[in-house]
């Protein structure tokens, strides 16, 4: 297996991993930029996450248009991935979805999303709420041009996630493994919030300190990242195409653990 | 395929989808109106919607009774959809059912529906709610005739959807593929906005401008539109069953990709 | 088939969709009443009701003591159905669970459970919270001999159903169909209730007249509960174990519609 | 089967069980303490709980550190586990986790997680809440070290469980079977709690007479508890695993009831 066939495996495993973890259902999509021509990055074709196969992914460039012809349909909103490419090198993979649980923090303007828990420090201390009508006025809410996606990028800036007003999130990082983890504990620190809230009284939020600790004792293949990529990639049903990072050169055997 | 058994086996997989999802259980209803005859429309017989199948859907006139002698039991509720299919020419499909997620907002008079996300649009800007006791008094709540059902349909005038309180809803729509997608994405919109309320301030609701814009980007066959039809099959079992639109006439290759 | 074989066959489903419905898990219990000898009732013996078969179902006296000799264990608590069965001549089957979603309506004292949806007008206007420290101070809280049933089924009265504080609740109807579908819907209406208080304002419960209403409008057999329970032993797994009713004599073809 | 082999066999049952009933995910992990040499304790190596098998069994000391020569990576977090077995002598089993619904309680100050439903009971009266940042200021607060895991039980102390802010809780008690079902039961009681807190007025918790009695009442292999125990074995897909207690020097017929 080349590089390139593992990036795009890997692409087509977290394409699945979300779809089971309820992350993205018909709607939502994740790129991996190019390992080797940082202008082009990867994505499905328009379709389910929950279907996509290896042949269902293209090759965009940071305009947002396919480098190769394609006849097939492409997601609308594939501005959101050339956008942030573009204004992040920084970033490597990039999510964007309607988890249902983060919507009320894009919707109610009382409480920030922040982190309160461990596995929900990924996002950062500050998450800004970017509202495509500040800029565009009425819209059908979508991402539909580089001038949409750039706004979305600068109200991103330096952070990981920016929630979409009545829409859903944008997640970046520098890489696939790292996005899909952050994008599946996001909806999980938004419930932990929301019901710390109903209890009551102050809220012990994760300090800057904790955050910044975190984030220097996690790299993409730490035994500890691994453990949940190979874990989500097996609930998914695909575990049989996880492959053991370090050795992307060559094929390896299989990872599944419940064939 | 003749067009006709593709729109049975679409209310087919329309059943299933909604079982799937959780918008009906044992109970609630999906029907599509005759595509040559107005005055008729297609739903199962009496049960439950994860069980139809093709020899279980029924032709019915707006009187809400069968167009052909028929032995088996009906829906007690038919009169929903005779009444809504007879009071509006431009609607195609109907749904009904007891999503428990709507309820709430049909028993509490403080929080009306209202869009919050822009995949909730579909709903309008306005929801009425039915209160079927405010013209019959004391009833089992059942729109057991076609005065119950005209009663309902005036209510729901010329909008998407009606609560009906203590009950469930009635959506309409121009399409089968859209009435089923309103319908899923109803308790979603229901739950948005019921979680910010709890987390308090302000709640931007989608304004009447984006709720315009996204009904003019949409159509029942676009891609966007498709690309939930085929996932929601897929997972709901059917995938098997899903013919490609624009080509109705003809036997088409299954659309299945997880066989 | 006998019309004892097709009782006991109904008592293993019924232990199979209220394990699937989620009413029950490890523990909770449905027993039916003997339709020949009304002193006698049949219940599984200790074991998850999602393991029950044919022969884990036992028959008990209104003494909660087995009939004939038996060295299994049984479900300690079985004398909240002996009390309930001694109690109410009308009462032809019983359950007890611990349904999740109930269980706060039993500790919290500002909020009484009432029926707000048309699926929930079947528990009746008044559900009563019995306290077993009211009468026996401080216990293990379990119903573990007669005097506690009785207590149990004072509080009950000619009510549907109790709540037992800190613990679950009893549930007693004329036919095990029955029992069964309040159950299930029993925490949804205790859901929807609860999601009503957070949207504010005032709530419309049913009324007394809608309650009675829908009692006229639904027997056993009718078509409408049939559906339910065609669907909800299909989804367990079981429907292969249905038979038709009306014809409890003779063996029926199964009603499996999804092999 | 050896006396051990069936110890190392019900831990990797009760590492499915944590799983399936989402008590862990990816993360999170549970130990036995060795039978014979109680200065030992087995626990998996790094990995998802779910995937857990035999072989994935590791013995370490009282330290956190393997007895024998280990090439494969180690929870970060085995710290918990050999300082609460280090300083309480009577605890035989840990499970230290990341239940969503119990997060709330270690994040908002106002409510303390105290038992309301007599499935919580085990959890006893007092559920103390450690900060990794009381002592250790900011960290990733994860317990990297024995002085990590030592400061943990000491705030344990003699309770039960004890919540992580942000993080978790930790669960100790005298046998395996009855450390993972409080470990289930642990989130429903706190969900039950935070229903109750919506629903407003005076909570009813259970009584110390109560939780005492409760505890008398219970052994790890009464009828009660096993019930739980083969059904949630059943329910995870390894019933075939479960032996029969009492008898654990010889081989034993296979629990499963569905095969």
């Amino acid at each position: 297996m080349t590089k390139l066939d593992a990036v795009i495996q890997d692409l087509v495993i977290a394409n699945r991993i979300l779809a089971k973890e309820e992350v993205v259902d018909a709607y939502g999509h994740v790129s991996i930029r190019h390992p080797d021509r940082p202008e082009h990055f990867f994505i499905a074709r328009s379709l389910a996450p929950d279907l996509v196969e290896r042949d269902d992914i293209v090759e965009l460039g940071l305009d947002g248009e396919p480098v190769r012809a394609e006849a097939r349909a492409l997601y609308l909103e594939r501005f959101i991935h050339a956008a942030i490419y573009e204004a992040r090198p920084d970033v490597h993979a990039v999510v964007h979805a309607h988890a249902e649980d983060i919507l009320p923090f894009g919707i109610a303007a009382a409480t920030p999303l922040r982190p309160v828990i461990h596995s929900g420090s990924f996002i950062g201390a500050h998450v800004p709420v970017w509202d495509i009508a500040d800029k565009f006025g009425d819209t059908d809410l979508l991402v539909r041009n580089m001038d949409h996606g750039r706004d979305l990028a600068h109200c991103l800036a330096v952070n990981k996630v920016a929630l979409m007003r009545g829409h859903g999130f944008a997640a970046a990082d520098r890489s696939l493994i790292e996005v899909v983890r952050m994008s599946v504990y996001l909806p999980r620190n938004a419930r932990a919030l929301l019901r710390a809230k109903h209890l009551g009284g102050d809220i012990k939020y994760l300090s800057q300190g904790e955050i910044d600790a975190r984030n220097r004792g996690y790299s993409p293949y730490s035994t500890e990242t691994w453990r949940a990529w190979e874990y989500w990639a097996n609930k998914a049903g695909c575990g049989h195409l996880v492959t053991k990072p370090g050795n992307p050169g060559s094929q390896h055997e299989p990872e599944s653990r419940k064939p």
